[in-house]
């Protein structure tokens, strides 16, 4: 299974993505499940997927090979505009399914994926969008700020109760890594290293990247150092009365 | 939606329904969906169920109807073993599919529910199975002690953090309640009021049974705690460098 999270603050965007991908619990291949586009001083984009390895793949590579010799319809690059780049990315997994999606059903498997598309181009806002297996895609807003795709639901009762649009970049990629240890501790099949990238607001092109294995201190210490204190919080609470 | 938990512990059993079903947010009808077996000092048995409506409370009015005429083969009154009860349930859902399935289908409709089975027969232990809408069912340990039907995925981070076999009763409410607070943020389709009932190891046929609406002091002084000390936790733990 695959977990991913982006995250549109007022300061900047939060990427991150867990790289465990299997077809059983002892059958475990590692892929990187984040994909950047930078263009310094012009654009910066990042891609997370989910769903079929091989769909998503095709996907990247396709649009990765547009690149240069796109045009502002197929090229990330070229394409002026996030809204643009989202319909890039939609058409492009709409070729790759129409392709190779009934010779993919045919073997009782399911081609299709799943994307979060987030950046920003010179001269305009950061937008971020969650792309659906059809294609089509919503975008997230100043009430609604995070998008996720895979295994999201044990992950979002945290970003549920703490994100928010005007939360510093640093807290929101706290809030992000918290999520990824949830979701890990229910689901065995998400698992390290992660992907964290933090974008911040205007930096076209440059971004921070951490690769989170599990030698990450910083974040061995948030997993020990949360479990403790959500346990202390869960005993100090009242019990009710059963009697 | 439904989501509905129980758990297993040393001294005794929680069970814990939402009550609200619906066809869409705004076609909202509440519905109970924690049945009570009791005969007092015989025995004690609690079903919860999720999925298909009509199917599941046909297998409850089923069961309810062969209580007394019925056999050990399939009355739960008269059935000597827990995991005869579990055989029982799971042949009365398969009789309701096979009967029901196909013109549910032909609707494009799932016609599959499935249970939370649990309780004590007198000179026995307490059991807890988790039955499938296939009619088999597997059943809780020491080492897995809860079991989740419904929209179990908000909800399990909190109880894989704090439950254990040997929790007292009180502390077990509590976790079983916290994990509801949690799936009720993340998922507006789960709802109050909720039913909790804990049963005494040794009881037989006497539990305590709790109707938690909007009204109720104890849960909302829980999810107004839990919720501001959970973001005291977030706030304390350092934040991620990013730069």
């Amino acid at each position: 299974m695959t977990y991913c999270v982006g995250i549109l603050l007022r300061d900047g965007l939060i990427f991150a993505a867990d790289s465990r991908t299997n077809a059983g619990l002892d059958n475990i291949f590692t892929f990187r499940k984040l994909t950047k586009i930078e263009q310094p001083g012009d654009r910066f984009m990042a891609i997370l997927t989910a769903g079929n390895l091989a769909t998503s793949q095709a996907v990247v590579s396709m649009v990765s090979e547009r690149l240069e010799e796109g045009t502002e319809e197929t090229s990330l690059y070229k394409v002026p505009t996030m809204f643009g780049a989202a319909r890039i990315l939609g058409n492009a997994l709409r070729e790759v399914v129409d392709a190779d999606g009934d010779y993919i059903r045919a073997e009782h498997a399911d081609p299709s994926a799943s994307f979060i598309l987030g950046g920003q181009i010179r001269g305009r806002p950061m937008r971020l969008f969650h792309l659906y297996s059809a294609g089509n895609f919503i975008e997230a807003t100043k009430e609604t700020p995070f998008m996720q795709i895979g295994e999201t639901k044990y992950g979002k009762p945290i970003l549920d109760r703490v994100v928010e649009y005007d939360m510093p970049l640093d807290r929101g990629a706290k809030a992000a890594l918290i999520s990824f240890d949830s979701t890990m501790r229910s689901n065995l099949s998400v698992g390290l290293p992660l992907d964290l990238v933090v974008y911040r607001e205007g930096a076209l092109g440059v971004s921070h990247h951490r690769d989170i294995g599990h030698d990450n201190e910083y974040f061995h210490n948030l997993r020990e150092d949360y479990g403790a204190r959500l346990l202390d919080v869960f005993n100090g609470l009242p019990n009710p009365d059963i009697d």
